[in-house]
């Protein structure tokens, strides 16, 4: 088929977003089908591997991807066909130093750090449940299973190369649950072919990402590609069948409120021609928030709108649309 | 009926949670019967009343009502069994200085203020609707009614007296679209008669209230009223049929999402006996997160989980349940 | 003599700014003299004395006093004459949930805490030291006396009633190494009297407060009084010989620096007749900062600026000049 | 002098930590002689050249050097012999995306922003001083010329590169008005060679930056420079001849006090043998802490102790004293 690009990365090596020679070249249109390793790049097995003894790094992504005729200023949409589990099983752990609730590199404190302890969850993917077992008593219980990537960027702006861990305007760790399968993801560009990447599966996540990572798990990930040109997009921005999510990437979390619901409006009065108060007003009742992560270097939050009470606006060309019926084309 | 205490407010007169005689007793086991005006008291009516031309005071609450009985240590709880708007219209509006994206008394800058603008809603009871309407262009659209009660506290502790518009462990000023009709809340008590009071209707609002207010409105309001005894509850509590959630006040938002969170793991581990870090994985998986106020003194977000997580766990002695079922008797 | 004031506490009873009656009434002009115990009530005495075990309150102040002829809109200028240590000791410690490098009841982790451990500092007057000593080793050294209170304070503004730990608009726990003997603090006027209060002595602090209190020492304080009517006062001000200071209270700690900074700007554009912009590019380049503390409910900065930039500016119609020459009459 | 490296740039075109090939390579023991555009580019030359007209990037620096033998976990140590303003004038200006008092990138507000102006400083280096002059009014002050480096670090870590506005672990955009000719600033290795690089004087600047520039102003430059090898620096630390500083970047602005905090007590922890509980109390009581910018994307503040008071404790096998006696066989 030639419009799907088969890409196999072995072993991870990738850390970080820009400062990497592409591995792929993607056209505007094509799909590219790939798959990522987990945070911990596939080193954590058992409760018996802790992260600080068998991982040198974390947080390894596949690519960068090239996208042809992408330049600064246009936008990048990559519509995410699927991801699925590549194993029966996922890994998440608590750090001593890293996580809402306990002190971190920025939040320092002097206290004892809290204590490393790595969980494994069984994954149905018939059934669609990941398998939560206590590591101190005989308690379990299964959870629904919804699979996302809690990374995925372009190369930053201005020449700089950031660690994969780090979610901004690029996007990056983003490590929000809403970017599963089905939605489209909008990056805006800031180098010759964008230089995409993507990695950090969860099986699952809840939001906020209190305990510093979801149900990591390897993904099989196929990714529908589109360019909208001479478009720029300044945050990270989320199209779902029904919803607008606009996402802003800072610290203290209010700026990354802040700015997700500044981007959102923003959108809002492009796409429906609203005075920005007006606007203001109608996020004000109708949207929705929710925070992506909470420890990551920059913490995350999300602003959302229905797009029905938008009254039929269409965002970036009907990029979302079209792609969906790209990829329908595969099955 | 001897179970139902009715208490009719005359113009509003109570801006605080403590420093207030009670109007009205109410025992643990009846319901009370009252009605809430408005933030802005029912002052603005039209877009051209200015809050800041018409408002002497904002955030008006109803009360403050003397639980028998009620001693520190022990845990109010607040079944809302109704909560109806008692107009066929609501208000909202930006604010120069208040909401999240302008700067305010403690987010100083030098820059001129927002627009003081006033948006006028039709409420349809029947069809249960909110109608948002522009004002500098002819877009309109019904929204998903939604009523809630922004402002629900008891007195605070240490002889402190509050503001009725600032949030914080005694409750008040959550600004959540959590407390709507059919849930319960939890609140500490911290004074002999615990001396609660609430206010504060929206007939809905988004995640955050961003630029500051809900679709404002006066309510008819009827509350179950339980005293769960020897029982503390350091964080607002909400209870539905279907979760568990904490509230945390605090700023910056980070610290009110560390609050939430870690009040909610600490409840799981009441409720299931859970190791703490097992609960904190299990929440950290199966939780979810978001903003209440984003604007007001201090800043809330929840942290909830789904009470089937927790496999049958019952909380303060199935006191929700109790009081649902209490307020049945009454229709 | 007619212009002095004597009034000596008994027991430490207040802990709030508002919700107390006056012990005394000064007028303006005349000198109050009076003691305050130290934060701990004067119950940590030695190492053993753990502050968790031995106190059931924090933060004791000494008043209410009521000004004659104060009303809301007016500023209270507090001259310190003279605070002097009023025992050859002082104590510190820290704390399982307070102070800037541990978890708190906002800053909420799940890790352990802080261990709580108690120094003793010895008070030598005549030389001007305070002695350090380790309590796990034999370093010890002389540190500089530098007597201060960390509590001032007038009733809140609205009705409100706030424990003496917190700082605001109202003054209250500034916890600065600036209000030492030798400044004028102004305060906003809020209610009839203005009723302040004053407490919470260190011997000496560190700029910030990390560990959460200073070396606190119960004092012997003489204050000069004097009313500006008509003039308000929006947050907490200092005058010293050859500076002007502003005090921001708030979290994050940002927002007290931009608030202490935005008013140092209004106070240098009414003292000079500056464009507000030359006033913000004035104080950028000339002005200091620093942390008071940061480790109260709410951490404050200060702004302050050299009164020789400002070409012989005077605030307040003179008043901090005039308290001190009344003071000068006492010796 | 074979001591003696010099180092001439040509037009601006590093805005960098990281990602670029060394300029020239200096010697442990060596002492380089450079100079520094200033934050412009020196493109804004009057009052009328607006930044946003006149310049297309922010803040080149000079280098990078490579440092003979640095290797990863060694510690660069620059001591700054000379920082000398190479012109008779400064600029400054206001932004209106930038800065303390005004809405930004992060800080995302719905207001019209700041408006853009700009000042220049008359610098006399004979008498020591700058000119401040209002641009809307006739009111004019010297202030004492005080001239620093705004930018000082090295490669990051992890294969990073990051923009040269930014402050972080490496260095960088500190913005400390501490960065003065006399100290030495100690600087943690990532990389062979260290690659560091400097920039960005300041004639003065306050604490905090308020505006979000200091007096800009092109330098020369004379740095002495040593590695002390297998001792690895957490955070940008500066030895003066009577204080050691450590400096934290981060936001919110506590967590840069936390950082630098923490950062000042293991440091005295390791050159006293003290207790750390022991060094948090010696810290609290006799430390001193001031913001350096509270306008960068991320915000520093620093933690300082007099060397006396820790009993003649040497910092770095006495890299500040031995690279001070180096740089005084210039003269």
């Amino acid at each position: 088929m030639t419009g799907v690009v088969d890409f196999e990365p072995s072993a991870p090596s990738l850390y970080t977003f820009g400062g990497a020679e592409p591995v792929a070249v993607v056209k505007p249109g094509q799909i590219l089908r790939t798959s990522t390793e987990d945070c911990f790049g596939g080193a954590v097995r058992t409760v018996d591997d802790l992260p600080s003894r068998v991982c040198q790094r974390f947080n390894p992504v596949t690519g960068p991807f090239y996208v042809e005729g992408a330049e600064p200023g246009d936008t990048l949409a990559l519509h995410f066909a699927a991801i699925t589990p590549a194993r029966d099983w996922g890994m998440s752990a608590t750090f001593p130093h890293f996580g809402a609730l306990t002190s971190t590199h920025a939040t320092a404190t002097l206290q004892p750090p809290l204590e490393e302890l790595v969980w494994q969850y069984d994954i149905n993917l018939q059934v669609g449940t990941v398998r939560y077992a206590a590591r101190r008593s005989d308690f379990a219980v299964e959870l629904p299973l919804d699979p996302m990537l809690g990374t995925v960027g372009v190369a930053p702006a201005g020449g700089e190369v950031r660690a994969s861990i780090v979610p901004d305007a690029h996007g990056g760790n983003l490590d929000t649950p809403e970017l599963r399968a089905g939605t489209t993801l909008y990056l805006g560009v800031n180098v010759a072919g964008a230089l995409f990447a993507l990695g950090d599966g969860h099986a699952r996540q809840g939001q906020g990402e209190v305990c510093g990572v979801g149900v990591e798990c390897a993904m099989r990930v196929t990714v529908a590609v589109d360019l909208v040109k001479g478009v720029a997009t300044p945050w990270p921005r989320i199209e779902t069948d029904h919803q607008l999510i606009s996402i802003g990437a800072a610290r203290p979390l209010e700026d990354a409120f802040r700015i997700s619901q500044r981007d959102l409006i923003t959108w809002v009065v492009e796409l429906t021609g609203l005075d920005v108060l007006d606007a203001y007003q109608l996020v004000s009742q109708a949207g929705r928030a929710a925070p992506g992560n909470v420890c990551d270097p920059l913490y995350t939050m999300h602003a959302a709108i229905d797009t029905n009470v938008l009254r039929g606006a269409t965002a970036y060309g009907d990029s979302h649309r079209r792609l969906r019926g790209l990829a329908e084309t595969l099955w």
